[in-house]
């Protein structure tokens, strides 16, 4: 009975404000950053636009816009977080991460410009509505992920040989609060990568927090490697940062520089029995001593320390991803930067 | 003094309502489509994940989710359309085309949304946040507009020859009312597109079709194409299509099969002085006639004829978008498809 209460109550607590309506004062996107990149040499060939189209020359050498970065904002009417809120994805993957979830509960976008952020949502260089370069201005080719990878690596299954093309027969974590049933939908949203791009990334991030910030950064996994290497370098901009699984930090001999920033790193489930993931944590924890090393602020939340469990990677499409936006907007709150 | 004050008037009537909130009843985003896609017998390489990061196995044989479609819906809590709107972009383009204009006024999606339509703004496969496969999934390789093609090909720059790197010499069409000051812009939403994906692209939309339709569709150039393409296989399912622009229609002899759908087709200015533009509208024209001779209703908006001037092919980007949006909104009151 006692359980069936706090079930009761749970799911009173976490389930989406879906029935309310989510009032803007405006929605909009754009692009920052990106170069003319040149190309010249290259021999031209005739192509068919069109299938049944004619035959029409196709002539690479000249100037491409490359580089630049997609921005998708939502303004609520009633504003209460007092900087803009930065959403930056992991590897792989665009600003859909933070949009509906897989199995089509509300994602973290939403569910922040309800608590009245001014949530900015973009798709790194490369990824996305943010385009790419042609094999003449990017040299390497672009790596996928498979469509087993992220559910071994990801800990939505129980790691290496858990993956089976039998749904029925996938051995999920137990315990695993991923809606694995819509798995599918997961990876329809996972994009290519190149491995060379990074300052091409950094450089158009730069350029988005010299458009809109002073602001709050919500990084995720790689996101979080771009984020600290960003807020690096324009501490002064950044109002607090809430890294989610941070795929690696910033280079620690900077970590003073964030003295002046709040920094909350949250971790899922399952995270210490995974080489990966363990490793990636004690760097990240590393640098989080030597923010506060330098007179700095630097949380730390271990999920399942507080009770929250069973959380994959992607943390912010669990089923339990309202409990943990609530998490993250309590240390907002407590960090003074909620209205 | 009469032209200032037909200016003035004309200033208010298509001032964007920005000032006036936009008020959802939900919004989010999902895939459709796609298939698994299985690569075998490719080398395996080492590559490093991220800079300073260990030499790891790629290994690309193996599973793939490929070709599925990205959609972004908006729903207002006032609905007046009866039917949700399609947003289909054209060819090198995702549905960035619909959202904020490259000189950051309000869009198409915007507009719509605040006229009552539940709006279903899409990425086709392959671009945007659809993603896309690799050299082992399909063959050829994607292409790539230079920076001076669409001003010269889409009736902004007054032709070959208008582009120049330096925008104080380039030649404008006389009149023009594309935002050219921010071309930049408008040249950081294009994305590659292949050649071979087409009968990829039109899966995908007709499982969009099959997930939320009865629909109106709302088409742009090469959305044109395979939007009338869909059409033919969906007839019962499509209540009104908007094809503005389209690069080619459907196949003519399926034309009378959408003699039970209103068609509206429209184009900008400019169209006759050029052959590619000149030749696409005859086809068009043809298409829409067909669909008359076989007792349907296929309507044509040429817009310099009801005084609408000076717009390229990104109609929906024009300084004069929100005049546009009205025309076609009233001819969506007129086929009773708003409530």
């Amino acid at each position: 009975m006692r359980r069936l209460l706090t079930g009761l109550l749970l799911a009173l607590a976490v389930t989406p404000a879906a029935a309310e309506d989510i009032v803007l004062r405006g929605m909009g996107s754009f692009h920052v950053g990106g170069r003319i990149a040149e190309v010249s040499g290259k021999e031209v060939r005739m192509i068919q636009r069109q299938p049944g189209g004619p035959m029409t020359k196709l002539d690479p050498n000249g100037q491409y816009m490359v580089e630049q970065m997609y921005v998708q904002y939502f303004l609520p009417k009633t504003k209460k977080g007092k900087y803009p809120l930065l959403m930056w994805h992991g590897g792989g993957l665009t600003g859909v991460t933070f949009e509906s979830t897989p199995d089509g509960r509300e994602g973290w976008l939403n569910m922040f410009v309800r608590k009245g952020w001014d949530v900015y949502n973009s798709d790194a260089v490369e990824r996305g509505r943010s385009g790419f370069a042609s094999a003449d201005v990017w040299a390497d080719a672009p790596i996928f992920l498979t469509y087993q990878d992220p559910y071994e690596r990801f800990r939505i299954g129980d790691g290496a040989g858990s993956w089976n093309a039998d749904p029925s027969k996938r051995k999920l974590m137990p315990g695993s609060a991923f809606p694995a049933e819509a798995y599918e939908n997961y990876m329809k949203q996972s994009v290519p990568r190149w491995l060379s791009t990074d300052k091409a990334i950094v450089a158009a991030y730069l350029a988005l927090i010299d458009k809109v910030c002073p602001c709050v950064m919500l990084l995720h996994s790689q996101g979080g490697t771009f984020g600290f290497q960003v807020a690096e370098q324009r501490p002064d901009k950044i109002k607090g940062i809430v890294a989610v699984e941070a795929a690696s930090p910033g280079n620690i001999a900077n970590a003073p520089k964030l003295k002046g920033v709040p920094v909350l790193q949250i971790f899922g489930d399952y995270v210490d029995q995974h080489p990966r993931w363990s490793t990636f944590k004690k760097a990240d924890m590393a640098y989080g001593e030597a923010i506060k090393a330098a007179g700095g602020t630097a949380d730390w939340i271990n999920l399942p320390d507080i009770g929250i469990k069973g959380n994959s990677h992607m943390l912010m499409q669990d089923k339990n991803n309202a409990e943990i936006a609530e998490v993250i907007q309590k240390w907002l709150v407590g960090k003074g930067l909620v209205d």
